[in-house]
């Protein structure tokens, strides 16, 4: 891994966003804004997945207005989602928003854009700087890539927002092409210091958005690039929190749960170990503690990596061994595997 | 994305790996080896998802000697196994295997490494040295890293064959932690000339496996590194032959099918995109061309997106847009989203 990129942190609610912070995961709610009863529930069970910092969509005043209500009702810090009418980021701070994210592609007039800041600023409100490439605005020039055209208008949106004396900035260059994603990540982390944004928009249902966000985000990451993570997956918000987490699980950022290793099984095992392996994945679903525990199937790797977790099993045919930190605690019956694992799995 | 590593190529079979080749996708059978009918299913099932060269297990002269049989009811090259007892290799090559794996971490006696290398060399089977965390040798010296141990053991394992006079060698180092792996590999890379299998092992079932190896192989991809690749996953094989190709595709390094854009949706939604999003992918799963479909929920991102896509659509409340290459073709009423779409997607 890259040393990090140290960013200038802002702080959004109770959260620090960049300056060595440790990378945090937000996602956005999927309810009509204006149901704040449904926006709420939703939410709190983002909250209780892990979720750090949410935003809402704005499309209209009564959505601003409703602000106000969700806030009361939720813990995490809210980032209200603006486009074409800087009335609704007005209001929506008025409603308690902690931060704002504007698109620089549909917001262009430098005398609205100056009332959003003079606001932003009274309130101490960071502001994204959110480039998407399916709404750039007209002007790229022929020759200069999309990615280029994209580091250009947040780089434009930065100096305009630096001229107003404001610098609670966060960036983002979301593309559903992860190479230009990536591109214009990396190009921008030289040009400026302020903290990054990740995601990869538009990836899709989660069985092909969640390999996509993961190479694209997890290329950054482990360049040292990125402060906040959002993966978008047309699904339950739920999934991506989950997903964000795995990618910086995988890269041990974070933790979050346990972790399970298992292996994919082969003609060489004597146990149906992708069945245990699912059953053992969906209890580890009900534990917080954030444990490797080890399912493995043959002689071959079994033991090596079951040594490697807290807590393993090594399964033969008829006869498995149950492992604590590489020591063989307990000899199983066939039959006994998962009962065993689960007991174990208690008792950490 | 860096400029690709050029390796020696060597040639499996009627598949190259290596020197510009495009990367390869394989994936490893779970049947017992001993039963071909179900082998073979198993691996044909796996050639019509896009599996370019099979592996299967060898645990014993039994397995060995089917493999004749497996050759003669599937047409991508067949890699054998091995583990422990040489003599599996020389069983396999004789049922005409097309290339073998050895593990350098248990096979250690170098007169019967000679055997195999001296058969391998008469048939022109190459020879992965497949270096797993789990199974390394004993011998690490205290305060080296585990990826520098890895690197070692194949090192030697390398230098083995070399003096052997054999060179059709082929090298992965796997690892369940994404770091350690991509620590290995990278350091590898600079080492020798040889082609790389990646792969992340033992990550688990889908949900959270398909996440770290998109991450782990991606990065690595990314960076240059990897000729061909297996993704490892507690759960039928297809699966593994899925993700591999969504990683690469992600990267634009192979294509295989569709590609779905699809927004995630979010407040400003007026209509149910992600059910549609789902049905989509869904209609996409029987269709072979590689074409980028796209399925958006407003007005911001919608057009924009969809307008990348060689077909979209862009959804609004009761009416929505189909695009064409950038251009609307027509325009359709709610009930008729999936219809209209399903009828320009057969069109293409």
């Amino acid at each position: 891994m890259r040393k990090p990129r140290i960013s200038k942190p802002i702080r959004l609610g109770g959260v620090i966003i960049g300056g060595g912070a440790p990378v945090s995961v937000q996602s956005m709610s999927k309810t009509d804004t204006r149901d704040t009863r449904s926006t709420i529930n939703q939410i709190r069970e983002l909250e209780d997945c892990g979720c750090e910092i949410i935003r809402v969509a704005v499309p209209d005043q009564q959505a601003a207005t409703a602000i106000k209500q969700i806030k009361r009702g939720i813990t995490i810090p809210l980032i209200a989602d603006i486009h074409f009418d800087y009335r609704l980021a007005l209001a929506a701070m008025a409603g308690g928003a902690d931060g704002l994210r504007i698109n620089p592609g549909n917001i262009r007039d430098k005398q609205q854009i100056r009332k959003v800041v003079t606001e932003a600023k009274t309130r101490e409100a960071p502001i994204r700087i959110g480039v998407n490439f399916g709404s750039l605005p007209p002007g790229k020039k022929p020759g200069r890539s999309v990615a280029g055209y994209m580091v250009d208008t947040a780089m434009e949106e930065v100096r305009l927002l630096e001229s107003m004396d404001f610098d609670l900035i966060k960036i983002a260059l979301k593309a559903f092409d992860v190479p230009t994603a990536i591109e214009a990540y990396r190009s921008i982390a030289g040009k400026t210091v302020y903290p990054l944004h990740l995601g990869i928009t538009e990836a899709g249902p989660p069985r092909t958005g969640v390999i996509r966000s993961a190479t694209g985000i997890g290329i950054l990451l482990h360049d040292g690039i990125g402060d906040t993570i959002r993966v978008s997956l047309s699904s339950h918000p739920r999934e991506e929190v989950f997903t964000a987490y795995e990618i910086l699980k995988s890269l041990n950022l974070r933790q979050r749960g346990p972790v399970l290793i298992s292996c994919p099984s082969c003609g060489r095992s004597e146990y149906d170990i992708v069945d245990l392996a699912i059953k053992v994945s969906n209890y580890l679903n009900s534990i917080d503690k954030p444990v490797k525990i080890a399912v493995m199937g043959c002689v071959v790797n079994g033991p090596g990596e079951a040594k490697a977790a807290e807590l393993g099993i090594a399964c033969g045919k008829g006869k498995g061994a149950i492992f604590k930190k590489g020591r063989v605690i307990r000899t199983v019956s066939e039959s006994g595997y998962l009962r065993a694992l689960k007991d174990e799995i208690d008792k950490l």
